[in-house]
């Protein structure tokens, strides 16, 4: 009787909304702004009209949807469905969010954080696609990460799981936000890529063309260094390939664990395609073990943007589907 | 009807069986020495004929038996059910062990490698019981590694997941022998430990009661260094520390990545007991991030070089005991 599954991602700026049929088709996609600055009880809202509006242009009743699927930010509680706060959202303390849209709505809602459902997203429409074991990669403001076997989310015994951005690749390296020394996050993100290239600039006094761009935007990205990267600037390459070196670590201990069929690079820094999967790939056999050849194949997410909202109804899936 | 498996661990010096009822109850166990020297086909008769003994001491019939787990050393093809080869046994190359003992007992069998099978017998009956989410290091000649979640063992998509031992913690760092740098295998070995401390006397001239040890046995162990530690030798301590504190960063990685209920510690290392793990969980906190505190807790392991048998029948129990 109930044959599909919606997915709503809560971003900072847009709540995306999906539905799914049972063969993980997309039947329907719609957006729209978030009122993050109203509360959570506007931002609810939002995402349950949204979801009503998908359902509706589709013709189809709530009967036939098995469930809603939501992907977060987070600190989250995922037992409890509760977004404990998220930085960008005015008020959004201890919100239970899952309950409340469930009610909402009146059909049953699962909550997952949105690095998670990302994974989960590209798992099952994406480059993860026809893989047992997958592992996504999302090289951002931070490192995000998302470890799906046999189709079911890595959440760990306590929800704290899956975080492949807190590996320690480098022990009394730098302190990360997390608390901990040398995590992966601080080398291998867009931001932290962009901010190495200052710091190099202006307490170091390196050259490079990335200072010129420095001075006229008064800040850098991970796509200027890329860009300089191109251009043939040897800071920019310098910064470039130490951040890809520690990504490949990153990757190896991943194989190590995990053996995964495939680990999927997504996120701003993955923008630069072959020019961050080139150098990806020779670090990464470099830093591989020579027992056997590497089994895990290393690719470029393919969903972008849209992974979030379908790993959301994918997780709904997973809980109502059955 | 069938209601009790059979566990073989296959070890370099000693055969041990046992025989585990469903509530996963040692009923029996017996060991005997191996005949390594004398060629794959000895050692299968003497596991098949070890088995038939246990099965006939208890009173049983074949037909009680579900089936039959054999924990091997490897490199192994699991699927195959393959030891593919192994420095301690005479002709072991490409033996499929699994097959030919189960055409020799008439029983269904099946092939784990040790590591694998330690985990799983501690998370079974020792330092595991009662958790979802166990992680077994044995801190022996190398490092070994089990990742056990939800009863089942963590092999991989190709059967080389699981290896916590060569994580890498240290990038850029010594050597190991399976050909990447750094690995946790190179510092939290016991025998890696001895070596060191032996490096740091005879290439360093440094001073340490352990010199005096040194002449006299002409060797070193990981107990030599835990006892001179004891003794209060500063050498000795140093050594000692600095394998703790990379055994703690691979258990901070392993938090971040499974969020496991326990993290279990075995082998030579581990029998130094609480000299251990009192550093150990220093380290471990100061390494872990600070955004809550740490879920996982640090064990010593229970059931010493008994694991791997029990955790063999219980791979029998988990194939044949549906």
């Amino acid at each position: 009787m109930a044959r599909f599954c919606v997915g709503i991602d809560l971003g900072g700026t847009f709540i995306k909304c999906a539905l799914l049929d049972e063969a993980m088709s997309i039947r329907g996609e719609l957006s729209s702004p978030t009122p993050a600055e109203k509360g959570p009880e506007a931002v609810i809202e939002a995402m349950a009209s949204g979801a009503e509006r998908l359902i509706r242009q589709q013709g189809l009743s709530p009967q036939q949807i098995a469930g809603v699927g939501i992907g977060s930010p987070g600190p989250l509680d995922l037992d409890a469905g509760v977004v404990i706060g998220t930085p960008n959202f005015a008020n959004f303390e201890n919100v239970p969010i899952r309950d409340r849209l469930s009610e909402r709505l009146g059909l049953p809602a699962v909550l997952e954080n949105d690095a998670n459902a990302a994974a989960l997203g590209e798992y099952l429409a994406g480059s993860g696609a026809g893989t047992r074991i997958m592992v996504l990669l999302t090289l951002g403001t931070g490192v995000g990460s998302g470890i799906v076997m046999d189709g079911r989310v890595l959440h760990g015994a306590h929800g704290v799981g899956g975080e492949a951005g807190h590996l320690i690749v480098d022990p009394g390296g730098e302190k990360c936000g997390c608390g901990q020394r040398g995590c992966l996050e601080r080398y291998a993100s867009a931001t932290y890529l962009a901010g190495y290239a200052r710091r190099l600039i202006e307490r170091d006094g390196r050259e490079s063309a990335l200072a010129e761009v420095l001075r006229e935007k008064g800040e850098l990205d991970g796509a200027d260094v890329n860009a300089a990267c191109r251009a043939g600037d040897a800071l920019a390459a310098e910064v470039w390939d130490r951040a890809v070196r520690f990504l490949a670590i990153g990757c190896v201990d991943l194989c190590r664990l995990f053996d995964p069929d495939r680990i999927v690079l997504g996120g701003g820094m993955a923008k630069a395609g072959d020019d961050l999967m080139a150098p990806l790939r020779r670090h990464f056999l470099k830093e591989h073990w020579t027992l056997a050849e590497p089994k895990t194949a290393l690719a470029l997410a393919r969903l972008g943007n849209r992974a979030g909202v379908i790993g959301a109804a994918g997780t709904a899936w997973e809980s109502f589907g059955g």
